[in-house]
Formats: structure tokens, C-alpha cells, sequence
């Protein structure tokens, strides 16, 4: 094993800024934390879930309460083959699997794909946590460059000139961490290079349907359907603590993922499957969304407000078409990393955008704003207390 | 990576006989099967999940639906300490955690503990799909002979001056398949020379509140605190369906898997943490469980009643104190692999004891007979179908 991937693979086994301390520290009601992404508390579903659950079992029966099918729970099954062709993923059902949040079906790939050395070309920055994902299966993280437009074809390009990468990861829809999209013309473009070079590509989609304003765009699988690891979640639309994830496979993937799957958890929550398939099954699944869209649309509006308002001049921000977050970029010797203590001292939580790069000498001018479970009112007086600190 | 090592772990990338296809099979309503290993499906408390959840809702609203900490949602950890408590694990507060099902606890330690070409030991016959979740982290699975009262020391002791094992595997109480109980002498001679050698062992203990009779034994953890993660969960007890496992770590290893649990699946599930704290916190819990220690200790005397009746001469069986698992052996030259197609075509499911043994050499000689989810009154004829095809 190289000395990077030893010592990749020990990072791993320790904690980060998202973990447990800082995550209790930045959930002190106190706190204005801008640092977690998560749904709006005040709109968790707790009764609608009471009432799905009581549907469920009257449904189900125990059948709901025993050990299932690794593949999945057939009902829902069945609603994310719907959720799927309303993507236009309308691939054969036995590509489907129910996982344990969108977290688990990453984690589950790559126990049937990486080995100690093996290499993931992450876009620049990325999703934090997937890195140390990866890391933690012994993987070479290798960054390729990207623009406001996500990963760029010619840097992937020659990045598969040079690895054989188990595969590329990327977060085309709402990126966490900077809410930015890959239009529909570099989508084919990264989707032409994954092809031609005979690669596998990781689409993380787990913010699709909040989507505020503009159409959706077809997804990075449309482009590359045997070549695409598809990846979604029920957690922000409907509760995280459901722990559901959909996830889409290529064939040669289906046996390795789920005979791997049943060593990992056996098989995801059959009781968390029937209340989902409950929830995309009704109407007020699409009920409950739309209420959430209005909510964070109007909160989102509220952020680029406060951020025009209360930054001084030289920052940067983008103004994302869904998602939960903004990115805001300082100026060269902003530093955010130094910032996080006394933001949090001053009542202001936040990550600072170095904790999305895998590269060691990882830019520090930049701060990821996680807006969807800020109080609508404490929205203002936060930015305007960061701005205050960025001046 | 070694030949045996390579090979092992594409074995655990492929589906085995207790995956998807076998369990559909075995679980069609017209065959009587023996062959899983899943709770009374008339004994899920359907009703009880359905009020247990809506007094989760009222009582912490929807912080049980929101993403929570890695350890686990607090009052169920609380809960959980109890637990352990009354089976004399007084431990610290922090080496406790929730795992998502005991399996997802033993695949959490693996992910820290593994490496491939690492070691683990186990018994002879072991539970089989931990051999496959191990050499799916690239292990090589070392056998350590047994006897009727589990893994000898002696055995052990030779294995350890031989091997440097990531951990011991054993499920010392109601093993599953034999249901044999390793004595507390035993326990102590185990734990002496894991001690002495500085090793680390695994104790298994999922089916512990299932005792029929006889009182309950000091746990392994007991005899080693400081060398043993200790494994149990709710599945057998509440519902498989809310994979709810409890683990006990040493202090070394405890933030290594906290942090690699959040790659794995970021927490389990708090809706169903939530649901498992009231489970266990009122009296529901108690009354369920009396209830299933009944009918199951009524189950157990009907299959040994029926093997004295129907099975020939030259069989022996396990009489356990309780679990799930009664274990036949054939005499030498009987084939029990060459029996599971033939038992099914005639409407009995059950597993060949060789799926139990990590060595390719496995005796093919036995039946695992898993009785607690055949219903009572089906017990006594599919055991005797059995003997007649052994006859």
C-alpha cells in the first residue's frame, strides 16, 4: 500500500468537522448554523409519517416488520421505477435497488469496485464526506479540473489518459458544495469522454427534485446509461432518518453490489421501504414537496439577498436553481478556515469550502452556506454577522 | 494479494444459498422451510410498531426524523445501556453505540479492523454469512476446531502462535447453526488465552433474550472488557425490519468506527432508533419478548420431539437452551447438500451444514433446522418428510 493511500485510509478512521462534536456544537439553538445540510426541521413530516406508518402496516401486514429482499422491498420497488422514469431513467427493473440512504449505496459500490491503490477522479471542489468515503476503501482521490460548469471534458480527458480510475464521481445537479449545475451540452461532452474511454461515471442526484426555478435537465445516466452509477435519496425530500436511497446499476455491477449489500446491512429497513413506498405512492408525497420547494426557494432568495446586502466587496457568490446551498467565494488571502471559531463564538456556524477538496494545498477562500434548515429569520441576521466577519 | 485472498473475497461478491432466489423460494407458502433464520412472521408486532411509532412522534417530534449523531439517537443509546446492563456489561457511556442490525456492527468493524490478507478466526461450524462479510474485506477465514461447547483453547491458543488475526469470531450463546451454548468454564478458558495473547475477539450475542431454560451465562465480554466488541441487536426480539444492533467496543477502537460508520450508511436510522428506545423503555417490550420465549421454547420441544420420532437411526442432534437452531448430523457418508434439492421438490426448505464452515473441505453431513418462524403445527410433518428422505 502507498504511503498516500495509508495514510488516506487512516484519515479516514478519524473524525472530521462534519462529525459528531462539531455537529452538536452547530445545532446549539443558540447557533445560526449555516453548517449542516440538512431539511428544514420545522417541515419534517412527523405526522404524515405517524399516518404512512399506520397505512403501511394495515397494508403489509408483518410482512413490513420481517427480514426482506436485499434488492428491496417490491412496493417501493416499484414507486422508484415511477420516481425513475419521471427522470427519464427507464432502465429494467432488476437495475434498481433500494439502499441505506444515498450514503449507503455510494458506500456499497465502492466495496464491489475500489481496493487499496485504486483511483476516483473527483471534480474540484466536491462532496467532502465522498472523499473520505473513499479514502476509507484505500482509494487514490485525484482532483480534475472543473469550472463554474462542473468537471472539464478535456481535464477528464486526459485524467483517463493518465488512471484507470474505478470511477469518477460527480455531483451534476445542485453540486454540494457550491449549488452549481452541469449544463445539458457538458453533460454530453463528460458523457462522450466517459464512453470513449471505457470508464464508469457516479452520478450523485440527491437534490433533483428541489429544483426552484428553470427545467430539469436530462441526467448525466440519460447520456450514458451503461456507464452510469445512478444515485438517489428520499432523505431530503421526505426525512433523513428514513435512511432511503435509490440507486441504478450497470449489469455487470447488479450481482457484486447486492451479494455485498447483504454482508453491509443485510438489506435496508423493509418498515422504512413501506412507509417510502406509502409516500410516493399518495398524493401527499407530491404535496409535501411542493411545500418544501416554496419554502427553500424563498429562503434561497433571502440568502443572495442578505449576501448582496451585508458582503463586502470582493466576494463572489453563485446563485444556484436548486439545492441547498450557496458557495461565496472571498477574495485571494480571505482566509474562511481561520474564520470558523469566531463565527462560532459570535452565535454563526459554517464549513469552510477547503473541507471540499481532496488535494492537501486546498484553497481556503471560500465558505459553503448550507441554507434549507435556517430559521427564514435568522437567515439575514447571520449573513450580516459573516459579512461583518469577512469585511 | 494472496490466491486464497483474491478468491475469497470475488466469492463474497457472489450470491450464495441464502440470498434472494433461495429465500423467495423457501419462503413460498406451500413449502415448510426450516432454512431461514427469521422470527415468527405471526409473532411481528405489527400493531405495537404502528403505536410505538406514534408515541415516538409525540414524544420527540421530528428530531426522530431528522439526520442525527453517528453513536446513535441518545435515548435509545440510554435504553441500550440498560440492556447491557442487565447482562452485566457495565461499560462507559461512549464505547456504546447503534449499529444498523448486528450485521451492520460487524461489517462497521471490519471496514476499521480488516485489511486484505488479514486473518480472522473462527469456530467450527461458524455462522456462515459472517465468513462471507469477511473475506469480502479480503480476509483469510482460519478455521479453529470445536466441540460441543464451542472453539477449543487449546485450538485457539495454537491458531494465535500461529496467526497475528485481526479478531476471533465467535457467537458463544444459541450459535447459530448448531445452538450450542459455550459453558462459563469455557468462556473464562477462551478469554485467558485471548488475554494472554493480546488478541481481540468477537462476541456474537444476537440471540441471548431467547433462553427457553436455565439461567443466563456471564458474557464473554465479562471474562475480556478491554479485548472484546460485544454484538446484539433487536431483530430477533422487536422486528429484523428496523435493523436495531448495539455494539460495545474497546476504547481503541472506537473512534476509528464512529468515523467510518458515517462513509457507511452516516447513522442508523433515528426514526427507528425513536420507535426501539420505547420498545425497550416500557413494558411493552417484556410482554412481547415472554411471549416469544414461549411459543418458540414450545417450537423447540416439538422439533425434538418429532427428530426422536421420525429421524433414523444414526442421527444426532443439538437440544439447545435456546436461540433458533437445531443441528443434525448424519452419519458419516450421509449427504445433506445432495438433500436440499429433493427436500424442496417435496416441500421442505433447510440448509446443508456445510454452508456453514469457512475450509473448502466442509462435512457434508449435517442440517441446520431453523424452527422459530415455521409455524407449530407444520413442524411436525416437515420433520418428518426430512427423516423419511434421510432414511
Amino acid at each position: 500500500m502507498s504511503t498516500d493511500v495509508a495514510l488516506g485510509r487512516e484519515s479516514a478512521m478519524r473524525s472530521g468537522p462534519i462529525d459528531d462534536a462539531f455537529a452538536t456544537l452547530a445545532r446549539r439553538p443558540d447557533v445560526i448554523s449555516f453548517a449542516v445540510g440538512a431539511p428544514d426541521p420545522a417541515l419534517l413530516p412527523g405526522d404524515l409519517v405517524a399516518s404512512l406508518t399506520a397505512a403501511a402496516i394495515a397494508k403489509h401486514g408483518n410482512t413490513a416488520l420481517q427480514y426482506g429482499l436485499t434488492q428491496g422491498f417490491p412496493p417501493l420497488l416499484e414507486q422508484a421505477r415511477i420516481l425513475l422514469g419521471g427522470r427519464g431513467i427507464g432502465c429494467s427493473p432488476e437495475r434498481v435497488h433500494i439502499s441505506t440512504g444515498g450514503s449507503g449505496a455510494l458506500h456499497n459500490l465502492c466495496m464491489a469496485q475500489l481496493y487499496p491503490g485504486g483511483v476516483v477522479l473527483v471534480e474540484t471542489p466536491t462532496y467532502g464526506p465522498a472523499v473520505k468515503v473513499f479514502r476509507s476503501h484505500g482509494a487514490l482521490v485525484v482532483e480534475v479540473a472543473s469550472d463554474a460548469d462542473g468537471m472539464l471534458p478535456e481535464a477528464l480527458d486526459n485524467a483517463l489518459a493518465q488512471h484507470d480510475p474505478a470511477f469518477v464521481y460527480l455531483l451534476p445537479t445542485f453540486q454540494n458544495p457550491t449549488g452549481r449545475t452541469m449544463p445539458a451540452v457538458r453533460r454530453a461532452q463528460v458523457a462522450e469522454v466517459i464512453t470513449r474511454r471505457g470508464a464508469l461515471v457516479v452520478e450523485d442526484d440527491v437534490y433533483a427534485d428541489l429544483r426552484y426555478r428553470g427545467e430539469p435537465l436530462p441526467t448525466m445516466w440519460s447520456f450514458a446509461p451503461d456507464r452510469t452509477v445512478y444515485i438517489t435519496s428520499l432523505s431530503k425530500t421526505l426525512a433523513p432518518a428514513l435512511r432511503i436511497g435509490i440507486a441504478v446499476l450497470p449489469d455487470d455491477l447488479l450481482e457484486p453490489v447486492l451479494a455485498l449489500k447483504q454482508g453491509i446491512d443485510m438489506q435496508t429497513s423493509a418498515f422504512n421501504q413501506a412507509i417510502a413506498a406509502e409516500f410516493l405512492g399518495t398524493e401527499v408525497g407530491a404535496a409535501h414537496l411542493s411545500v418544501l420547494v416554496k419554502s427553500y426557494a424563498a429562503k434561497l432568495h433571502t440568502v443572495v439577498a442578505a449576501l448582496d446586502e451585508y458582503f463586502p466587496a470582493g466576494f463572489t457568490w453563485t446563485e444556484p436553481d436548486g439545492g441547498m446551498f450557496v458557495w461565496v467565494a472571498g477574495p485571494t488571502g480571505f482566509d474562511a478556515d481561520a474564520l470558523v471559531v469566531p463565527a462560532l463564538n459570535r452565535g454563526v456556524a459554517f464549513l469552510p469550502g477547503s473541507a471540499f477538496f481532496a488535494a492537501p494545498d486546498a484553497p481556503r477562500n471560500a465558505i459553503r452556506l448550507s441554507f434549507a434548515s435556517v430559521p427564514e429569520h435568522r437567515i439575514e441576521p447571520g449573513i450580516e454577522l459573516l459579512g461583518g466577519l469577512c469585511a
